[in-house]
């Protein structure tokens, strides 16, 4: 085999066999092919595409190139969301599922640019350690059913190299690629089943819910080709999940929702969520599953399940009780209306730099966060709004001007100006 | 400006700009910009094409990414064809058109893979020198009108390395990256007029004759759009031009047309590709100019101005008088035809081959060269041979074994089986 023949196979819209897409990414992850070759095949896939056959086969190549988590456990589950902004869900969730009996093991990642990684929102609450060595977070797991920690051992170094280099060559938006970078990750944290979130909108990788929908149905499939329960729902991203954005912020709006203090979208979409893993997971029907998940959060079984696992994480488990433990930000500035308007959404890649402005999230990998930073909307899509209302409050602590993050959280608000005040 | 924006705009079929395309040549030519980049920008060009604006451009920016060629001398002629198979004519049309009054100044290269460089077949000539300064390059120009040498400063760095690159991505095959690449180095050796010769066949750049015509018109009109007199003619490569492959064989060949001894499509393509420059260079019409070639191989007058030239490059200039001057070899071997048989064609890129393993070629631009290696066609298209006759002889000094050659070269051959003899 060799590079230029497989370049050319693409080229041309040749299917590629599950050898020679083997022989690709090993040969990238190992250095052979240099990264010159591989964006080339790279682009060549972005414009052709991929076949339903070769995308298996390159999550599978890229599942396999490194470590496959394998844990002592009977049955795990695992939920993916596709990049969102203030998206808290995976807090909500786990809880919720590993009260109903199924065990919710999670690595997970951390933020970059205008996305936010739950990693980085365990991390804010005092204590809690995200680097525990496997044998710790099975016996965690075997204890309260859930546990998230960061990844752990080399799970998909081609992924990792490959992900690099699409950022850095335009070669992000190929449905192809995107199922087999997300899918390969999580086959290699191996779960047995798997319900995946897929966002679109703005700042998500699929702009359009079509789009979405055609992810979604590709990464069902790539997950079931590789011998796991698989389900993935479309979710929009016109607003964020919720009303917080930033770490302890999101921390404490799902403690929030396990209290049954929250209702609305988010904890819609965590219940639904959540009864589609206890479903793929054989524990009734989607309706039963519903009420189980209902029940979990009502009894608050699923928030002594958050409150013990984070104790086992080191962390303070107080702040389930009472969220003013988490870190405060000292400073507050609040966007407001210029004029009378409805809101008609939100651009959340805006809230996420906006976010990430604050302190919150990171431009390079090694900047720090400020973890009492975030947003907090005062307002949902259709509010009608009068002038000098709080569309969202802004918070930092590092963040003294926050002159920037207004300009670009006012760019966050698509809204039309209306005639007569709101409240009339 | 930024490269990614740049990619993305090739990517979705969006025109790029002069100072864009400007732009992308000069970053990646001083290094700003990686070769990953630039190959996923490539790859972009193959599958979707750039416009004849953005082609221009392309072409113009390379050409400036080094030296222009500035020769103090009132008008040029130059020739150029795309690579070919046993492609000596710029050794006999360079004679002809200085004979008749227009001064050919050219820079050539050496051979790489299958195809040969003129600078190597003039190296055959005992104590020829292609490495001259500009200054005597233009003395023996404005003696005899006539002179190649090799590269000299530094001409269009950029396509030097997009070249590197194309080969290593399989990105070699747009008609856009093509013209550019041809017509950069063409304007930058500066020419007042051009005439262009672009093969097609098998070993040609282009595979089609319709392929072959869109670049013709396409560098025909890249070259105008730079102010040049421009013509280009589409000849086939479905065998080689004249009898000779290898560098002294070719040599010996370019003399005998020389002479007046060789006939046939060799001298019928130089005398046209002559008559195209110099009714560019304004001597007349087509058909006059045509006469002017002739007379100038049936006069001699050609054959003085390359013995001239020879001479004043310090090399032997007996050989035009005396091919047998000339790198002999010590070995031969008769490729025959097995049974009877008519030969319907030759896969030129082959037989580059089988003169690359027989000594006269390279396959990295390190190897050394057998000068007196090459072949020599028995048979033209259509020939009738009977079992035993001679197809084509191989020549070499270096090449001791001749078996892996012979497979290559019976490989060049296409013919069907006659049932009766051709003799009968």
């Amino acid at each position: 085999m060799n590079i230029i023949d497989i370049i050319n196979k693409t080229k041309k819209s040749q299917e590629l066999n599950e050898d020679e897409i083997a022989w690709l990414v090993k040969g990238y992850t190992n250095g052979d092919i240099p990264d010159y070759q591989m964006s080339a095949w790279l682009m060549a896939v972005c414009l052709n595409g991929l076949t339903e056959k070769e995308t298996f086969a390159l999550t599978a190549a890229m599942r396999d190139s490194g470590d496959i988590l394998k844990l002592h456990l009977p049955f795990t589950a695992d939920k993916h969301s596709t990049g969102g902004v203030g998206d808290k869900t995976s807090l909500i969730i786990g809880p919720i599922v590993a009260a109903c009996g199924v065990c919710v093991a999670k690595m997970s990642g951390r933020g970059l640019g205008h996305t936010g990684g739950t990693i980085d929102k365990l991390e804010s609450i005092e204590g809690y350690r995200t680097d525990l060595p496997l044998d710790e977070f099975e016996r965690i797991l075997r204890r309260t059913g859930f546990s998230i920690i960061s990844q752990t051992g080399e799970l998909c170094p081609a992924d990792k190299k490959m992900y690099a280099l699409r950022n850095a060559t335009g070669t992000v938006d190929s449905i192809s690629l995107i199922c087999a970078s997300i899918m390969s990750k999580k086959l290699a944290t191996n779960a047995d089943c798997l319900v995946l979130d897929v966002k679109y909108g703005s700042g998500a990788f699929m702009k359009t819910k079509e789009d979405a929908e055609k992810l979604a149905v590709l990464m069902e499939r790539a997950g079931r080709s590789a011998g796991k329960k698989c389900k993935a729902v479309v979710t929009d991203m016109d607003s964020p999940l919720g009303r917080n954005i930033g770490n302890a912020l999101e921390v404490k709006e799902a403690v929030e929702v396990l209290q049954g203090k929250v209702k609305g979208r988010l904890y819609d979409t965590c219940i639904e969520l959540a009864a589609d893993m206890l479903e793929l997971a054989g524990k009734g029907t989607n309706d039963e599953c519903r009420k189980y998940a209902e029940d979990a959060v009502s009894s608050k079984k699923a928030l002594d399940v958050l409150r013990e696992t984070i104790r086992l994480h080191g962390g303070n488990e107080k702040i389930c009780d009472d969220t003013s433990l988490l870190p405060q930000p000292l400073l507050r500035y609040e966007i407001r209306a210029t004029k009378d308007m409805k809101i008609l959404g939100f651009n959340c890649e805006e809230l996420g730099m906006t976010s990430l402005l604050l302190g919150a999230g990171r431009l390079s990998k090694e900047d720090k966060l400020d973890m009492s930073a975030g947003i907090v909307m005062n307002c949902e899509i259709g509010a009608q709004l009068a002038a000098d209302d709080i569309i969202m409050t802004l918070y930092s602590t590092v963040c003294s001007d926050f002159s920037d993050a207004a300009v670009r959280a006012l760019n966050a608000v698509k809204f039309e100006i209306t005639e007569k005040p709101a409240y009339t």
